[in-house]
């Protein structure tokens, strides 16, 4: 079959394209998309019943409170990447559709905090927490809890249908959304196979550095930068070459990042993150920091450093004398060293992977800006 | 644009063709479809990790473990009806397509058995009991409750977007699929919008008919006939008369299966129906028949038959013979005079609905027969 105008998508491969405005202000313009989005299906949800409809206006303050949209930062920097050309009259398709990645964390999110048993998120009651609230401040009947989790479940339900259908009416041609499924359908089931691996090794107690970075892999790395690269990369229908230099970037990064995040969770400064100093201590992430941390204490048979790792992570009530003391133990282990050095491996050859492909600027730049700055943050 | 061989979809539009095989097996044919398609991506969930390929080998026993395939059999034969033809080179990916509905039921059903904590369907244990089962036997870290929980949670997400994976992945032409998005969209918003106001007006114990009667339309009818039916129409390209009609026909017999369910909770032989007789009441189903039944006892100022009625809903160790005395006030309140009337009101709707349109033989008589078995059925 010859190709048609369906196939374009928005593309022109140029070697490099200027700079658009939307390039800097993609964040904004994705809560637009999402505000304008979610404003329809609340009118769909409030046909069925004003309940209802009531019900998804949390979702939506939910989705619209916060949040740094990587996910679709990453998938707009890979279809720009394979010469995506925010002046196509495709680009506001392509906008809708990578936009929908947030609907998926949304549900990820919500789950996940009802999962977890967490009381905030962004400084605010969590879905469940808050259903809760409504349900015991009008005195109903039942189970306050239980009223908040079935509203949480429902409401990720409904942002993970929603998230499929924000993509699959997004407006793309047929044949960019026929490309979009592979990364679309992988992503889902890595990240849901990451976090049941979590759960799982919670249960288990496996606190190997093989169980933390595979978490990573799929938890994070796939689910964050690998696949939303692949699936803007798809939309722009990208040689293969590039999609796997995009995938081998993504992967990398994406871990990078999470180790990141876990040193930030033990040492971060508490006026930058955000988060109280240690918490992920306290709340016993299984992280690879962790893990190195624990695998050496016991090659060198450091017996007492093993136990007070041991017993202080998942301990809700570690008080600041222990935190500091944990921080020591992770320092003079070399967990720390270690796990700084991975980072810079990885985001050495993340670099290296992106720099073995054809990308349109000003993509190949950003992208290494952003892989150097997710990997250096302090927040 | 001019139609192209992507839009035929298998249709004929004969006023009649003939009986097809798979007409009588669909269940099996359904059965297998998902089967294999399982099959595949348990090995993509194995490919990430084998302890995730075996917990979704968990999903695959739930969706293959039993069922009625109602829904695929009504998209199926609103498909046949507007013309669809097993016999057409299209038809594999049409039964691909509506096999995806059971998945659909799967996440509803994994998810409300989590959060009415219901502890065995079909003779087995739910899905968060099982995960739960399996934690406290092998003497898990944590409490084996919240790792069945958790399980459930990312099991139902899975079958979630299996779902939509499976739909968008059936092969359809592309036309077809954009058509299939309506009523998909619709559906899944309006089953859980559904499952929201059940849960709501659990908590605010709206005990209304209009309450009742709204649940069956969103959380049964629209999901279980109005919009299968609709998705079948779509695929095969149905004009908007048939359409209509279809969706006429499906929401007043799916409310009317639903009415029928109610009176088989409370009224139905524990030898056909496979539950305790009376389980409907112990787990305080807010249906229509006891909606009728309080809004009698009030207007007649029945006021110890209201209490009486009010104080059996949801008592879970409701004996036989408190059971009996319901059952005895529902008849002499004629609630259910009443609800058999509605039963027989919408049956007459639904198949006045149908002969208003052309629907291709054996689809009209089938689903004319369907109407009639499922609101006059026994289990």
């Amino acid at each position: 079959m010859a190709p048609t105008g369906a196939d374009l998508v928005g593309t022109t491969r140029p070697a490099s394209s200027a700079p658009h405005p939307d390039d800097d202000r993609l964040p904004a313009r994705v809560e637009e998309t999402l505000a304008s989005y979610l404003d329809r299906r609340r009118a769909d949800a409030t046909a069925i019943d004003p309940a209802f409809g009531e019900a998804t206006g949390a979702l939506t303050a939910f989705v619209l409170g916060g949040g740094k949209r990587i996910r679709p930062t990453f998938a707009w920097w890979g279809w720009r990447g394979a010469g995506g050309d925010p002046e196509n009259e495709t680009a506001p398709a392509v906008l809708r559709a990578i936009s929908a990645l947030e609907l998926l964390q949304a549900c990820a999110l919500v789950h996940d905090d009802l999962m977890d048993a967490s009381a905030t998120r962004r400084g605010r009651p969590t879905v469940h927490v808050e259903f809760a609230g409504r349900h015991a401040d009008a005195g109903w009947h039942g189970r306050p809890a239980r009223f908040g989790a079935a509203a949480a479940i429902l409401l990720g339900d409904l942002a993970l249908a929603w998230a499929d259908d924000m993509l699959q009416g997004a407006g793309l041609p047929g044949a960019a959304i026929g490309r979009a499924a592979e990364p679309w359908r992988a992503m889902r089931t890595e990240v849901l196979g990451g976090q049941y691996l979590d759960v799982l090794g919670q249960a288990t107690g496996d606190t190997t550095p093989r169980a933390a970075l595979q978490i990573d892999r799929y938890k994070t790395a796939a689910y964050t930068v690998e696949r939303p690269l692949h699936l803007g990369a798809a939309i722009a229908d990208a040689d293969p070459a590039l999609v796997s230099a995009y995938r081998r970037f993504g992967a990398d990064i994406g871990v990078a990042f999470q180790l990141r995040d876990d040193l930030l969770g033990v040492f971060g400064d508490p006026e930058v993150t955000g988060k109280p100093a240690g918490d992920d201590l306290r709340e016993g992430k299984r992280t690879l920091l962790v893990a190195l941390a624990l695998e050496r204490a016991a090659e060198r048979g450091a017996t007492a450093a093993h136990a007070t790792l041991t017993s202080a992570i998942g301990d809700h009530d570690l008080d600041a004398d222990s935190v500091d003391r944990i921080r020591d133990l992770l320092l003079e282990l070399g967990a720390v060293q270690a796990v700084e050095q991975r980072i810079a491996g990885l985001t050495g050859a993340a670099l290296d992977a992106l720099s073995t492909a054809e990308i349109t600027e000003p993509a190949a730049s950003r992208l290494a800006e952003l892989a150097v700055t997710a990997t250096r943050r302090r927040s």
